[in-house]
């Protein structure tokens, strides 16, 4: 992380006024100014292809030009721009749109709490109603898991960096190894014995809290399998199931929530990221209508109307999802990005494609590799960051809209970033 | 809370599909579409003065034309919408506006740092981080405190019906008396003597959390002396004075930081819900850099670079803090305000008005008397919402910018649905 | 706590291997190896007089030869030593007598749980049970309270010195101002107001957890006023008022429980120390039976049958608490200690006697005044320490059996060193 | 645990005034009397063959005569009873006899804590050092580990009837599956995965507790290979290796402590139960010194000093651990134990004998049958109990002092007992 891939930049007031606790800015020091769909340029009229897509909140690219323009209508007939929990047109749109597209196809009866406009306050929210509806205290989440960084969801995140951030008591979470963590331990086999045992020390959970491909814990992906047990197991043990699709959903693995193709209905789905549409903030959590015990204003907060959001939000739902383009464009596009990243695995001894769909990434052993071949790649004019635990999974996270061929010209990039941070390492 | 003040609008969908959470659309439930300055238009036409202002998110009032005309033009050249903690044409804009109006003159040296964009949300930051400094766990919170509801925010919270949403571990907070909770007692006094005491079991504090004005808890207003003193312990014993000045700031007060007029400079200031100034999501925390000690990243979040609001707040910073014309519109409206507030006081045996700047109310002494000025209120097309632990305040939270004459009508319709409740309980 | 007494001995093998959480024995370095009633001798046949009284667990002073007696008579027959929780000959016998002398006489219904036999684990156990019948968390307790050092116990517990020691979680306790802990401050009224407030932030508690006289946390005796106040609001709220009469009870203030003369009856009480009269390490919780909703065997312990503790125990009961014998001894005492302490607190600036019955002490300003007394007093033959957060106060915590001649002496030896010890620390 | 196993007895004090919380005198009802050796009397003069031993406090046997006659010449000598943690001649003598016969001969360096006088007081204080030492909260314990009921230690504990006893906030702890918990789970590898993985959820422990065999839990023996790899984990991640040898310890397993055998030597050492070999309370921690960061003090309790439980605890490792006789003796009285609970388990389908040295048991497989059995032999004059998650293991305990002969009478009554519970059984 302490790598500067410094291109160019008049970062002055940054270094004068803003905390240290900037990040993505120390790796990409330029100043970004415009973008469109794959494409952003700086302020001074350089481009880069952009892998990175807002962290995933950016799934149908920069400036979708139907989003902008009905923000920009609803702006000039003086749409309300913030709603609190009332009423308003845009949000009867969005939901309308919502009901139709997603809820009904799926047959599922949810329905949906609009929360502070963050993953992790959705994630808040879900732990606070799965605790609330079973009396109890305890949740189980997975190594590896990344969940928020508000008290209650850093409980159940993984990271020890983001964990240690603040000496904040992180209670009532039973750390459980996720799919696939250790050769020859069956995680769910562990989890059904733990629960059956008076006697295993871990409490009955409100809650089994996961993530159906880990984004930020290095792109591990749960097989169908296992997340079918993991779901028996919460229903048997009446457990609140909860998916944190903030990074896996909204189509990011072909599918609009990350679980479809698996079989299983979550009683408590979360998302966030790219539900807007448009990189704007706004998260929901979809309830099974048997978990909905709030009372009214149980759980609240300012921005839960953020009435722009749900202008985009509709938009994206009515272009992307009325029909099964998108998905067929990600199928074709996953093989693409698969093909490429296991071309480049091979030349790093150890390394190995992880993810699914377009969430994969490299694992090329250790963060240093990996960050060097984000900088190199940088320099070359892609944007392209790691996840993992130690950073060591260079992480191909391009919009899903991206045309196949600039898809492409970033995979060169890349691959070509690779073979050079190769060399360089072996000529070490 | 359980009254329904419906007062028209074809709300199927929300029955449907929103979760039982919801709740200002309890008690306004026709369906807003359009607004402008101080006043909204809902799906038929209907007009209403709008007292509540997005719960202090809209100071400016709604769809401030020049803030509109920025953003869509920001919208309209490709400007980024949605930066992470990159470094954007729209960030640094912002940041050097916020440092030239705000920071300079005050000769704060404070560093920004952006969180998710909600108040909760920094509120877990600037905890989070006194913690880390201080090593210490414990945190000074007062009665009647509101500032948040997720899990690190929502121990520092006084109200009940929040806490107990979700039988959440609300551990490592103290709680002390705000200014003038009980006759007799000095809590400031209380807080020196409970921390210069080896044994009174409340272990020394990584930070002293408070509102200057209780926006949520009464509209209680904190003595400038009290301030003085609970800033004055907190330095001695190395603790971080931090403000949640996320409803009292931005001018709701009357200066742009609500405690620029008291002598006091906190070590960690939480701003959000004007910030932006147009109603979007954006949370900073201002930290003396002898705070800022995170590591890069170890708070984070998807939307922390949300350039729309860098956009519409660097132009409300422009507009109203460039010069005292706010702040002296905003006394004399304040003055307006306190003045019906005390005539509709006395019609209201043991009534009192509380609060201070444009963030007043009166205190009629229970929430269902309280409920149903509101709810005529609104029949007569003011919104209007209340405060305090049982919700026994009726509180007027204006935009700051509504004209004089607009501000006088809808406090004429207060004062009638005050009267006309009144002669109602009398009667009954 | 610093200063080293040291009056003699071989106490190599303490050094080589005790853990350097010895503390008294850092005051008295010699070794003792014999008692009788008030006197104990060291090694090498030196006397000194007891002021001590094992922390207040030798109420009738040490080795009382019907106890004895008894104790030996139960060895030689074969008597069961240690019985879990089964009926034994030992403990019926106790049982009947207990119930007879303490619980008919007081119309009390309360049931007796044997405990692990420690005060801390009579704690533990009633905090448990308050917490399970009411199904709430929060603990009320008091500065300067002092409940056992188990983590439990410990969050309770005031002393920072204590807290500190082990970095454990010490949560779910909400810390109230004892009586008279600040001028002006009425904590009855406040805690009152905290429960009557619905956003006071103070969660409904379980239990209000107090002592009637604080015996570690500086001898300070709550009023019989506040006490009912206390009383009042913990049963207008549906929580157990649970007294710690470890060290207050059994006779230490002239009555068998501390609350007698006060005209209240506690929900659940701890006793220890000197229930079994020898010093034999005994607790037993008293139970209201409404609140006796232990399941078996949910909290047990090995040593809650330790048969030799009954046998004394009843010995105690029936010898010290037939008749009132006792209590006018205890009276007469206190009268004598009191006197005499106030003669003290006149010749040191700004001292004043707390405590009552026969726990009673001088607050002297300041620890290092305290120790030098208790040292100087050590040397010519008086065992005596100190209380308090900053072990200011001097307290006098003789067995209630002690002669008044002995009484006088000890009391002629502490005078003499206060009187040096003010003379020295004049002369500085 | 409901049935009654009721010979006989006078227990009316007990209904009217013993907490529900009684357990053992559920199932064996009579009134016990005395005892001596490995048989105890009821008050009836009826004999029963103890295999309950105390819960493990009476390895010795009842009333050994030597302890017994020191114990009486300790008291008719008006040695001392209680000395808090002052010196005292039968501690000096406890500790000097200590060091000689089972530090030294271990090549041990570690320093002996006398905390108040229970096993659980014991983990408290070792949870609350390791915790000190190492600034860190987190530790790490096993499924169907027992550790005591007291919050601190409570936490650490597997059983669920002791966990929910109270609705105690139980942090800190992270739970891993003890060896063997699950077929082809090597939870070693687990734990050394998870605190290698900076994003496991783990976070560093203070320290790693367990028991080499669980006595509670249901008597698994963890293998050697096991103990020594936790025991590698645990210092190479500089965390406090804290065994729990409250019950296993003292001769349980053959030799003094538990892992005397496998070559692993703990930090922290937690003896309890059989350490005074009387059955009088007494518990100790050894410390290795450089965990030996106490200040005076910070861990305290009445009663520390329990004089008499050192004169006992003096002779018993003079009398026993001067030679090689026990151990031989225990090996020789294991072997017969577990060949007749061979023969047992071989009539029961499905049953397997658990647990090593003399703590061996039947595992029968469900709670009813255990109760069963041990029903059936406290009919005929055999006190013995169950163990484990359910209750499913029928639990041999016997003093390790049983002659073979009387040894063997008891398992022929257990034997049969078990035959005639299984006939029945398998009648119905």
């Amino acid at each position: 992380m302490g790598s500067n891939r410094t291109l160019s930049a008049d970062s002055a007031v940054y270094a004068r006024r803003e905390s240290e606790v900037r990040s993505y800015c120390r790796h990409y020091a330029m100043e970004f100014d415009t973008a469109a769909g794959s494409v952003v340029r700086d302020s001074v009229g350089r481009e880069y292809i952009d892998f990175l897509a807002g962290a995933g909140a950016l799934n149908y690219g920069h400036n979708d030009p139907d989003m902008a323009d009905a923000l920009v209508a609803h702006i000039r007939r003086g749409g309300i721009a913030h709603g609190l929990d009332l009423h308003t047109s845009a949000k009867s749109a969005f939901l309308e749109s919502f009901e139709r597209l997603v809820l009904v196809p799926r047959g599922m009866t949810h329905r949906v709490q609009f929360t502070g406009p963050t993953g992790t306050n959705g994630v808040e929210a879900a732990l606070k109603l799965a605790r609330k509806v079973t009396g109890r205290r305890n949740v189980v989440a997975f190594t590896n898991g990344f969940h928020g960084v508000s008290a209650g969801a850093l409980a159940a995140t993984g990271n020890r960096h983001h964990r240690l951030g603040g000496a904040v008591s992180l209670p009532d979470v039973t750390r459980l190894p996720y799919d696939g963590y250790l050769d020859g331990l069956d995680s769910a086999a562990l989890l059904e014995r733990l629960l059956a045992d008076g006697s295993s020390g871990v409490d009955a959970p409100a809650a089994v809290l996961l993530e159906s491909v880990q984004g930020e814990g290095g792109l591990t992906a749960a097989s169908p399998q296992w997340l079918r047990r993991i779901a028996g197991i919460a229903r048997e043990h009446s457990a609140a199931l909860i998916l944190d699709d903030v990074q896996a959903g909204c189509g990011r693995t072909g599918s609009f929530l990350s679980t479809d193709p698996i079989g299983v209905t979550p009683d408590l789905i979360v998302l966030s990221k790219s539900i807007s549409g448009f990189g704007l903030p706004m998260a929901i959590v979809l309830i099974a209508p048997e978990w909905d015990a709030w009372s009214p204003g149980e759980h609240n907060g300012t921005f839960r109307g953020n009435a722009h959001a749900f202008v985009t939000a509709r938009v994206a739902l009515e272009k992307f999802w009325s029909d099964d383009g998108l998905g067929s464009d990600v199928a074709r596009r996953s093989a693409l990005v698969r093909e490429r990243l296991e071309r480049i695995a091979t030349t790093v001894p150890g390394a190995r494609v992880k993810g699914r769909g377009m969430m994969q990434g490299v694992d090329v052993g250790y963060g240093g590799l990996a960050a060097e071949v984000c900088r190199r790649a940088g320099e070359h004019g892609l944007i392209v960051e790691t996840s993992g635990a130690s950073d060591e999974v260079v992480k191909v996270l391009a919009p899903l809209t991206t045309p196949d061929a600039l898809l492409a010209r970033g995979l060169d990039i890349l691959e070509e970033a690779a073979n050079a941070s190769i060399r360089t390492s072996v000529a070490l």
